[in-house]
C-alpha cells in the first residue's frame, strides 16, 4: 500500500468520522426545555412539541392512544412529560428526544393524573375500575394503588406529598399521603352529591370540588383539615330553573387573580366572580355563551373566556381592573383550550375544527402566528412543571 | 501492507471513531433544564451549575469578574442566564455548555438587572455613570439607554415590556416601556428621600421602593398610573430613635404568602406583616436577629429568615397560620441567601463562611445535602425564567 493510498485513506476515514458525529449530536439536539411545550393532537393519537420562542412547532411524538380528554404533567426536568390517555394509557415521552419513554396500560378509563411535589410519583386517577394508582416517576413502576369503589375526578397534587381528589359515585373529597409511596394514608371527608371535577388554588391550599348532583361547591382547606369540606357558593349550579347545560364546565379552568377567583357559570351566559376570603359571590359578568375555560393571564389583570358549543368559535378578554369584557375574538372554529406562556405576554389557542393553533399578543390582541395540528386540544407549556395543583 | 495488518488498522479507526464520539456527545450532555440552577461563588468570580433533583453540582463557569452582590436572570430557555456582576460586566452564559457564550463590560460599576417580558430584551441598571442600559438579549448588543444622572436600585421586569426602577439621587420611581427597545418612554414618578431599593409584586402590579433618607416606603399602582406614587408604612424605617443598622435589608427579599407581606424591620428584631389591601402594618413577629431576607415558601405557609451579622449563622422560619416562629437552625456560618425550589419541597442556602450550600426539607427541616461551593452567596434557580419581577 502506497503512502499516497494511506493518505487517502485517511481523509476518506476522517469525512466518515466527521459526518458520523454531526449524524450522532444531530440526534441529541442540545437546547434548554424552558420555552417548550405540548399540544394534544386527539384525533391522531399524537402530540405535538412546539418552541414558544421561536413560535414553531418542533416535531411530534406518535403512538400515545384515544387522546381525547388527555392531560399532561411535566417531570421536574422540564425534559419528561407524562400523558393521560383517555384509554387508561399512561405514557412518559421524552420531548427532547422526541419519542416514547415509556408506556403502560394502567387502567381501562382514566382522565388525568398528577405529579408529586417532589416530582418522584406520577398519579392516575381512573373511571374503571376507579381509584388511583402511584406510579415511579423514573420507572413507571406500580408502587401502591388506593381502591375507592368510584369513579374518580379531579385529581390534583398538594404540598407535602399529598393528592386531592373526589369521588363522584361516594360523594366524598379524599386526601391521600404518599410521603410513604407504597403505604398510603388517605384522609375521607363528606362533600356533597357526586363531584364531577375539582382543583387546587393555585397556592396549593384548598381543594375545591364542584357538584352535580346539587347545587354548590365542596370547599376543603388543608390548613384547617379538622374544620371538614363545607359548602360554599350554594347557588352554583343548574339551579331551580334546571338550565340546559351544554357542557359541564372546567372547573380546572377556574382563574384566581388577585383577591377574586372567576368562575364559568353552568348553563348561564354568564362568568361568576367570587371573593377568595369570605368564598362569596361578589359579582356576575355577561359574556357571549356558556362558558368553558375562564383562564387568568399571569398577572392577573385579564382573564380569558371560551364557550360551549354554539359559541365556541369565540373568545372574550375581561378586564379585572374595570370588570367587563373589553375584547371580542374569533380565533378559530371550536376553541378547545387556552394557555398563556409563562409571563402572559402571549396565549396559544386550539381551533380544533381548523387544525390550527393560533397564537395571540395578550396586550395588543393581534394574532402573531397560526400553526397546523390535527385536531388540537389541550395545550400545556413546560412552566407547568413549577407549579402546584396540575 | 497485508490483510491482517488492514483489518487491524479498521479496528483501531473504529475506536477511535467510538471514542470521538463518546467525547463529542459527551461534551453535548442532553438534559432538561427545569431543575437547574446558579449559585454564585463570589470569591472566585465564577459560577457554579446545580442540579435540583440530583441535589449536585455539575460544574463550573469561570472568568466573570467581581461577583459581590451578583445577579441572575433567566432566558425563556432556561439555557441561557445573564449574570450582573459589579463591575459592570454582564455574562450570559450557558448552563448547558457550562461556558460564557458572551460578555460585555457595560458600565463602571452596577448592581443588577432585569429581563423584559418577552426574553428579548436584557436590562442593566448602574451606579456609575447612572442610568440604565438596554440590551439585546441574544447578542447583547446595546440598543438604547435612559440616562438619569442618578444611583440607579432596584431595576425589575413589568408587564408589556415595562420596567420599573427608582433612583437614589433624585428620589423618584421611573417606569420605561420598551415596546419599541430602541426609543424608551419613561414616565417619572417623586417617591421620597433616597430610595435605596425596590421590587415588583409576584403579579407585577405594584412597584415599592424603600426610602433610606425617610422612614416609609413609596409605592406606584401600574394598575394607576395617573395617581403615581403614594407613601405607606409611615413607620417603616429607622424611626425617632435612629437605630444602630447592621445591614440595610434587602427590598427584593419581601415575601408575599397568601394576603400579607412579610418584611424585615429595619433594625429590629422583628418581620412586619402587612396587608397587601390596604398597606398597613397589622402586625410583629419577633425573630432572632436583624433580618435581611424574608422569603416565602410557594404555598405561602412557611417564611424562611436569614440575618444579618452577629446573627448570620441563624436561620428562623415562621408558620404563616400561626403566626410565630416554629423552627430555628443553625445551616452554617454566615447564610447570606436562600432559594426554594419551584414547588417548595426544599430550600436552598449559601454558607458563604463554610464554602458549602445546604439542602434542607421545609416539611421536617432535616439537611438533605451540602454540597462545596467557593463563599457562595446568591442562589438562582432556572423557574425564575416563568416569573415576574426579577
Amino acid at each position: 500500500m502506497s503512502r499516497r493510498l494511506l493518505d487517502r485513506t485517511w481523509l476518506a476515514l476522517r469525512l466518515v468520522l466527521g459526518c458520523a458525529l454531526l449524524a450522532a449530536c444531530a440526534q441529541v439536539p442540545l437546547r434548554g426545555t424552558g420555552d417548550l411545550g405540548i399540544v394534544i393532537e386527539r384525533a391522531n393519537g399524537r402530540v405535538a412539541i412546539v418552541d414558544t420562542t421561536a413560535k414553531s412547532v418542533l416535531g411530534h411524538i406518535d403512538g400515545l392512544g384515544d387522546l381525547s380528554h388527555a392531560s399532561v404533567v411535566y417531570a421536574r426536568d422540564g425534559r419528561h412529560a407524562y400523558v393521560f390517555g383517555r384509554d387508561g394509557g399512561l405514557t412518559k415521552v421524552d420531548i427532547l428526544l422526541q419519542r416514547i419513554d415509556k408506556r403502560v396500560m394502567q387502567a381501562g378509563n382514566s382522565i388525568g393524573g398528577a405529579i408529586s411535589q417532589d416530582g418522584r410519583l406520577v398519579v392516575a386517577q381512573n373511571y374503571v375500575p376507579g381509584g388511583i394508582k402511584v406510579f415511579d416517576a423514573e420507572t413507571l413502576e406500580l408502587l401502591s394503588e388506593v381502591p375507592t369503589e368510584s369513579k374518580v375526578v379531579g385529581l390534583a397534587d398538594m404540598p407535602g406529598q399529598k393528592f386531592g381528589y373526589a369521588l363522584f359515585d361516594k360523594g366524598e373529597i379524599w386526601i391521600t399521603d404518599l410521603t410513604n409511596p407504597r403505604v398510603p394514608v388517605t384522609q375521607k371527608y363528606p362533600a356533597g352529591l357526586q363531584p364531577y371535577d375539582g382543583l387546587v388554588t393555585p397556592d396549593g391550599r384548598y381543594y375545591l370540588a364542584g357538584l352535580f348532583g346539587e347545587d354548590g361547591i365542596a370547599l376543603f382547606d388543608s390548613w384547617h383539615p379538622e374544620a371538614g369540606a363545607r359548602k360554599i357558593l350554594e347557588n352554583y349550579g343548574k339551579g331551580e330553573e334546571k338550565l340546559p347545560v351544554f357542557k359541564m364546565p372546567h372547573l380546572r379552568g377556574w382563574a384566581v387573580a388577585g383577591r377574586n377567583a372567576y368562575l364559568p357559570a353552568i348553563g348561564r351566559h354568564e362568568v361568576l366572580l367570587v371573593d377568595t376570603a369570605s368564598w362569596r359571590e361578589t359579582g356576575r359578568i355577561p359574556v357571549k355563551g356558556q362558558p368553558v375555560f375562564v383562564m387568568a393571564r399571569p398577572d392577573g389583570r385579564q382573564v380569558w373566556v371560551n364557550f360551549a358549543h354554539p359559541d365556541n368559535g369565540w373568545v372574550q378578554v375581561i378586564d379585572t381592573l374595570k370588570g367587563e369584557v373589553v375584547q371580542t375574538l374569533q380565533p378559530g372554529k371550536a376553541i378547545l383550550h387556552m394557555e398563556f406562556t409563562p409571563r402572559g405576554e402571549a396565549v396559544w389557542l386550539s381551533a380544533r375544527d381548523d387544525n390550527a393553533v393560533s397564537v395571540y399578543d395578550t396586550q395588543s390582541f393581534t394574532k402573531l402566528m397560526t400553526l397546523p395540528a390535527q385536531s388540537p386540544s389541550g395545550i400545556f407549556f413546560t412552566s407547568r412543571a413549577a407549579r402546584m395543583g396540575f
